[in-house]
Formats: C-alpha cells, structure tokens, sequence
C-alpha cells in the first residue's frame, strides 16, 4: 500500500508517494500563489496528487490513504482550518472539497505537528513514541508526539510551544504577549540579537560577515564567531541559552525520548546539538535521576512535512 | 463494582472506596512515618485498604481494582517508585509489596497525575478528556491530561509543569534551575514576595496580618490588599501575573477545556479565578479565534487524591 502526503507552505505546495516501509518514491511541487480562492489551491493540491501517483505508477486502488500538512490551526476530526496565517484559509473545510477531486480517505493536520510525526516515524526520532520536534525558522514550532499520541489540544490549537514563556514581561513577540520562547530562540530573534550586538559593537567581525552575505541573517554571528569575534561568541552563547531554555521547559513536560531540532539554524549540526544536550543534561528536572533525553538534528529537512502528512494517512 | 484510591504523601497515607459513579463511600487515614522501611509502610497502606473494605461493607470480589497516588517518579508500567523526596522510597516495587497483602490488580501513578485524573473524572472538570490541573502550594504541581491520556513521560518523569521556564535567569528554584514557574508562583514563593515587600514598605497592613496570623503566610498579603494596601495589592497583582503566565504556557502546549487550580491558594476563590481567566483570555496564542479555556477551582480539595487513585484503577 501507498500513501501520498502533501505539505501546504505560503510559497509551495509540495506532494509525494511514500511507501508502507516509509520510503519517499516520488515527490513533486507547485507555488501555492495563496491569495487564490480556496477552491482553487485545493484543486491544485489535488491534480498534483494524481500527477505524483503517476510519476510513481502507482493506482487509486493502491492508495492507503491521503495526508496534508497545513499551516494553522487545523480541526483534523471535521477537516476544516479554522484559520491560516500563512494562506488564506479561514474556515475552509478544505478535507471535503478535496475529496471532490480525489476519491480516497484524507487525514489532514498541522504543518508542524505533521513535520513532527514525520521524523518520529521515518527521521531522527525512528521508532520513538515520545518525540518533541523544535523548528528554528522565521518562528519556532513544535510538534509533540507523546505516549504515542500526536499533541493538538481542542479543535487542534495546542501544540504552540513557541509562545511558552522564556522571560515574563520581556521582548514582545508576533502573538501579542511578551517574553515568548519565540521571541528569543527564532532566528529571527537571532538576527535581532546580532544586529543590536553589531551597534554596540563597531569592531565586530560580524559587520563583515553580514557584508559578505548582503544581510544580517541567522549565519552572521556563528560565521563570526567561528573566526574568534568575542561579541559574535557572546551572542551565539546567549542564544544557546534561550534555545535551550525553552527546551527544557519541554523536557521537564514531555521527558521524551528525543528533542529533535528543525530549520536553518539546525544546520549549525553536532557542535549545536551538543552545547544544547549539555544544557538539557544539567537543568532538566531531577536531572540524572531522571531517563535521559537525547538532543538531534532533524534529518528529514524539507520533506519531513511530506513524510507526516504520509504518515497521518498511515496511522488511521 | 468498587475501587480502591490510596493517596500517599509525607503525612498521612488515606484511603478510600469510590463505586463506579464515582461517589467516594467510605475514607480513613493514618500517618505516613515516613522514616520506616517500605516493607511497613506498604503493609500499612494494605491494613487501611482492609480497613476502608471493611467499613464500607464491600468484599474483595466485588473490588475493580486498587488505584495509588505516590509522590515522586513514578514508573506507571512496572509498579516502581524511581525516587520520591517526600517519603523515602527510591526503587521501590511498591506494587509487588503491596499484593503480597492483598490479592488485587494495582494501579500505580505520581499523586498530583492522579489528582488530576480525580478532578477531570469527577470534580471541577468532569466529562472532560482535556484538562490541566495545577496546585499551587509549597511547590507548583501540575497534572494534564490530554487527548484523554494521562501525560507521564518517559518512565513517569514527564508533567513537570513547575520547572517550566517563568524569567530565565531569575529566581533561584528547588531544582536547581534558576526562574522556573514555580519559584515565582508557589505559595511559597508568594510567602518570599511578601516578606520582601514588607521589608520595603514597613507602614503596610501586611506587617499586622502578619503578626495577626503569628507568621508569614499566602494569606498574608491578600488580607492586607482587602483592607485597601497599595503594597499588597502589588504583591497580589504581581502574583497573579506569575500564575496566569505559566498558565497561559500549559494553555498554549495543551488547548485543554479547563484549567483547573488547586492547593490552598485556591481558596482565594472566584475573585482570583477571574482575574487569572482574565489574562489567560488576553494573552493566550490565537486570542479569540481559538477555542475558549476555562479556569476553575478545583473542587475536591484533600480528596482528588483518593478519587484520581481510584480513577486510575477504573480506567484500566
């Protein structure tokens, strides 16, 4: 049996054929262009399904079932987004009118939650039933399997563990409230951090970095730091501090099997991770007494999203 | 059928039996002593469930099952205590000491998960599947259950909700973290603000409660604040901020139906209740395009432990 998974982005919708033993065979995408009718995307996502399965020479009746990851706030018992941020979509029950163009079962949930099963089912956290996935991206998500169960919370509004509190009453996030994890720990916090640091500080190789690239961006005081710039090493400190703060208000929550790392940041790779397990090793509660939780890169990158959408269509 | 709920705690040990309505029919205590080999107390722990059977008429036939709520680490699959700092159990197979005394199946879980389970079941959040409870006393306990699931972690050492992060780098907390929930927002922790707050404003009214109650309590500054001080009624404020940020933290990770408050701050009642849903409406992620939160006092007081226990051997 086959399983498609589409993952639904602000730029692209991307889609693939997954195997029952989780093997990605084909996979293909189209822009999202998200100021369209609903009508329309959903029409779009469902010819890209057809397109895939016949990239795959692979049969409506060899199909298990269709998964979609999508940005939001998703109700994935009635199929209907309550509403997107990143596309249009509010209140769209968008399961049913997929279902006008693809005769299969359609399993639909968050992007990040579905990212999240991807790599606990096929990534970094393989056949862990206790996996919290963190993406250090524009925001910070998190996907959270527990005892087995994907986190939503009512009408699939939980999982939001980016606006956990970092520091009551400090640096104002996206969401209205101040002090988020989010506020701290994306990368763009981490380009925020960077940029005050290279005012206060003129003689920063991170000015030149950042003139290399063009721009502040999430590298420019790891790049700096890596050529011995004091402030950029204070910077990129400060910012393992707050990554792995809020990881650890997770851990101390979940105590999963592992806390599995996403987005650009991530791609700072081994010397990251282990600066975070330290932390994680030394302040979660109860702290040696307690199971270990193991700190990893993500491993599936972009397609996770598609391998968890799979996967949603798997599990039911 | 009946059950059986055993609440352990540094104290007293109290026992009851619940019928399948969850009516609690018959209860009793004797105190825990805590020094003792286990070996005594779980004997005790036998004698009393003996004891509740007895005085409530019913037989060892007509008993489901013998729920107990320990505090500490708890491995709910293999019946072992890991650690518990209030009594002195460290890798203790309670359950297998215990049906030495009596032939039954046993159900085993950390005492503030079973109180939660007790409130969602049959107190303040009854009929829910998604409820967080919190209990602010000496330290800050929280108990959730999710999607129906009774959060553990791995090997029980998950549900720490108190060690979540409140201001990073602030208050040093038991744990040995700094900031963490619970050194903010404890009763404890509101006995540390008061006595600082008290030290700068030597006219407050908090000094006279003060010394009305004989000492510093949780009390303290809420007396003071009813008879119109300024100081306590920063105190107060300030407490309340504590205490709805991490709420809001737990209300953005689960999106429960209620959050449902317990210990003795609790008994503050409607007034702290709406001032706390108050901001958990304000600041929560989404606002009020995602579904509504409840705050709640809890109901069953000193006896959510004997309901949670016996829940748990409901439940199974």
């Amino acid at each position: 049996m086959y399983y498609i998974g589409i993952d639904v982005g602000g730029m692209s919708i991307k889609a693939g054929v997954v195997d029952a033993n989780g093997r990605l065979l084909v996979k293909d995408s189209v822009a999202t262009l998200p100021d369209r009718h609903y009508s329309e995307i959903v029409a779009d996502m469902a010819a890209l399904t057809l397109k895939v399965m016949s990239a795959a020479g692979v049969s409506i009746s060899e199909v298990g079932g269709v998964g979609m990851g999508i940005p939001g706030t998703i109700n994935s018992k009635t199929g209907v987004i309550t509403y997107s941020n990143n596309i249009n979509f509010e209140k769209v029950p968008v399961v049913n009118e997929f279902r006008k163009h693809v005769d299969l079962p359609v399993y639909i949930n968050n992007d990040a939650n579905a990212a999240a099963l991807g790599e606990a089912k096929f990534g970094s956290g393989k056949g862990s039933e206790d996996v919290v996935f963190v993406t250090l991206g524009t925001g910070v998500g998190t996907g959270i399997i527990t005892q087995g169960v994907l986190l939503e919370g009512k009408m699939g509004a939980g999982a939001e563990g980016g606006h956990i509190a970092l520091k009551i009453g400090g640096e104002m996030c996206s969401c209205g409230k101040r002090g988020c994890w989010e506020a701290y720990a994306s990368a763009t916090a981490l380009m925020r951090q960077t940029e005050r640091a290279m005012a206060l500080n003129p003689d920063s190789l991170m000015h030149e970095e950042a003139e290399k690239e063009g721009k502040i961006s999430g590298l420019t005081a790891f790049n700096a730091m890596r050529r011995g710039d004091k402030a950029a090493k204070r910077v990129v400190d400060n910012y393992i501090k707050y990554v792995s703060e809020g990881i650890i208000s997770m851990v101390n929550l979940f105590r999963p099997d592992y806390v599995l790392i996403g987005g650009g940041i991530s791609n700072e790779g081994d010397w990251l991770m282990s600066k975070i397990q330290r932390r994680v090793n030394r302040y979660s509660f109860g702290g040696h007494r307690n199971p270990k939780v193991y700190v990893r890169k993500a491993v599936l990158g972009n397609d996770a999203g598609i391998y968890g959408a799979a996967a949603l269509a798997m599990k039911s």
